[in-house]
């Protein structure tokens, strides 16, 4: 099934405890679209500058990625956005923001894009979001992500826009402030009940979690020993995710738990270097390979328990 | 196997959101022994003061813990303590501590206990573990418990005693300030080069870790909607593991894994009432459907990944 996402393409500069680049490829929309390569053919609707050279344009060429739709503003600057993370690298510190050309960003999606039967709505405006998913009627799966800014400052354009998706992938933080509930499960059923067929819970270094209609699914994180740079692990996540669904021929709750694991795994792959490096040089083998940890991680067999003496 | 947990019986004061007890019957031996006393049969090694009353002797009878080597002090009082939790429900606020009887416990253990298979050192001063586990030369499988105050104020005296145990059972921050390493995954790998066997980290609701020598296991918490009371569940989660190895006959790594699932399924029941109530009155059907309940949670089939259409 065909993917688009429609969100960001950037430059970051970043800095972690272990190192520093001063304008790496960023972007929602290129983290999403590299990670989802690997499983479908994605298409990518987003805005760029004069100053998105030859070496960015490579890497979405290099993974087939379809950019007819990344708009170029010849005149203008590509979005900018610095960060830095300390020791608990689950926050990161934004430096400064410089929106530029992604500020008049107002996507018309060429009939190409209209028939995507998958459509993820990376972090943007909420009603630019909305607009967008009510421009492809047809899409069979339509997941979005979103942030506590929008929460915050305009929750019940984000409401409305949950109520037009299939699936909402959110950290746990922004479900807490969305439901406006502390404990996860309630403020999930809470998030749920807006209509939603799956609500994915992304937690960090503890994993995430698949909510749908009658099940719960836990995936784990996998245990690195240094996260070298957490920026895009979200979008890559989700890229994992969207991307291995429209591979399927159809969303089932099968298909949903194993689209968590493929999007753990490519989440853990971005985390290790800077930007999309790591993303961007990765292989099938290591892909597998990862995929079957998981399963390691998390199986077990169900022998019927007895007890031996009498209670 | 035999199972001898040594550790407190208490009498417990709690306060929660949810309600209010002036005393109830705890401790971590008492947590513990009746968790585990579902799989195996439990040896209980503790002290209790004169105050210690039939209704609290009732509960370890209904589960058959053999309770010869609780101590009675006539005269004493028995350890009393008393906690609050808001909503974060992960941290314990202690208003008091009584410790009385338990100030002079210094177990020497009968040549039942001596012959136990499996011994469980709930939290007590690390010198007094590693003299019980003295006792115990021919046990197959030793495992402890400790907390922050030890480790800050006599981490020393905590590692002589981990050299001496087969597996250590502590949460994150616990397991981060012994090893003085922010990174769960490097944190684990410091403590278990101390020669265990197994390490399991409690992370509350993100759930437990199983470190073994070779692989890595990851255990969901039970998504609850309300977590009443957390006291007792760290020392439930050990009686439900150390109870399961118990009742089988090797310690073998698909064992542990069952034995996280059976700790977190009886931590998960702990958790819904106050003190030892739910426990208490649990039944093997409860227990077998949540631990069911933790398998559709977690597994998923693994069909090869094929790219639809060529990278």
């Amino acid at each position: 099934m065909s993917l688009t996402v429609v969100g960001s393409v950037a430059f970051d500069a970043l800095e972690t405890p272990f190192g520093k680049r001063d304008k790496v490829l960023g972007g929602a929309a290129t983290h999403f679209g590299l990670s989802a390569s690997f499983f479908t053919d994605v298409n990518a609707v987003g805005i760029v500058g004069g100053d998105f050279g030859s070496d960015e344009w490579e890497v979405f060429k290099r993974h087939n990625i379809n950019t007819d739709e990344v708009e170029i503003v010849p005149d203008g600057k590509t979005f900018f956005w610095s960060g830095r993370y300390d020791y608990d690298m689950n926050t990161a510190h934004t430096l400064d923001t410089q929106l530029n050309v992604f500020e008049t960003f107002n996507p018309t999606l060429s009939d190409n894009s209209k028939n995507s039967k998958l459509l993820f709505l990376a972090n943007i405006l909420p009603s630019l979001q909305k607009g967008v998913r009510e421009q492809c009627p047809d899409a069979k799966f339509v997941a979005m992500d979103t942030m506590n800014f929008w929460i915050s400052s305009m929750k019940e354009s984000v409401i409305d826009t949950i109520k037009v998706v299939d699936c909402v992938i959110i950290n746990d933080a922004e479900a807490r402030m969305l439901a406006d509930e502390p404990n996860i499960h309630k403020a999930a059923r809470k998030i749920m009940d807006y209509g939603l067929r799956a609500l994915v819970i992304k937690r960090g270094e503890y994993g995430a979690t698949l909510f749908t209609k009658d099940a719960y699914f836990f995936c784990p994180a996998y245990p690195l020993e240094s996260v070298f740079d957490p920026t895009g692990a979200g979008d890559t996540f989700a890229g994992g995710f969207m991307g291995y669904l429209a591979a399927q021929n159809e969303i089932t709750e099968e298909n949903l738990r194993r689209a968590m694991i493929y999007g753990s795994v490519m989440a853990s792959f971005n985390v290790e270097k800077f930007g999309t490096e790591r993303v961007d040089a990765l292989g099938y083998p290591e892909i597998n390979e990862r995929f079957a940890a998981f399963k390691r991680m998390t199986h077990f067999d169900d022998i019927p328990f007895e007890r031996a003496t009498t209670a």
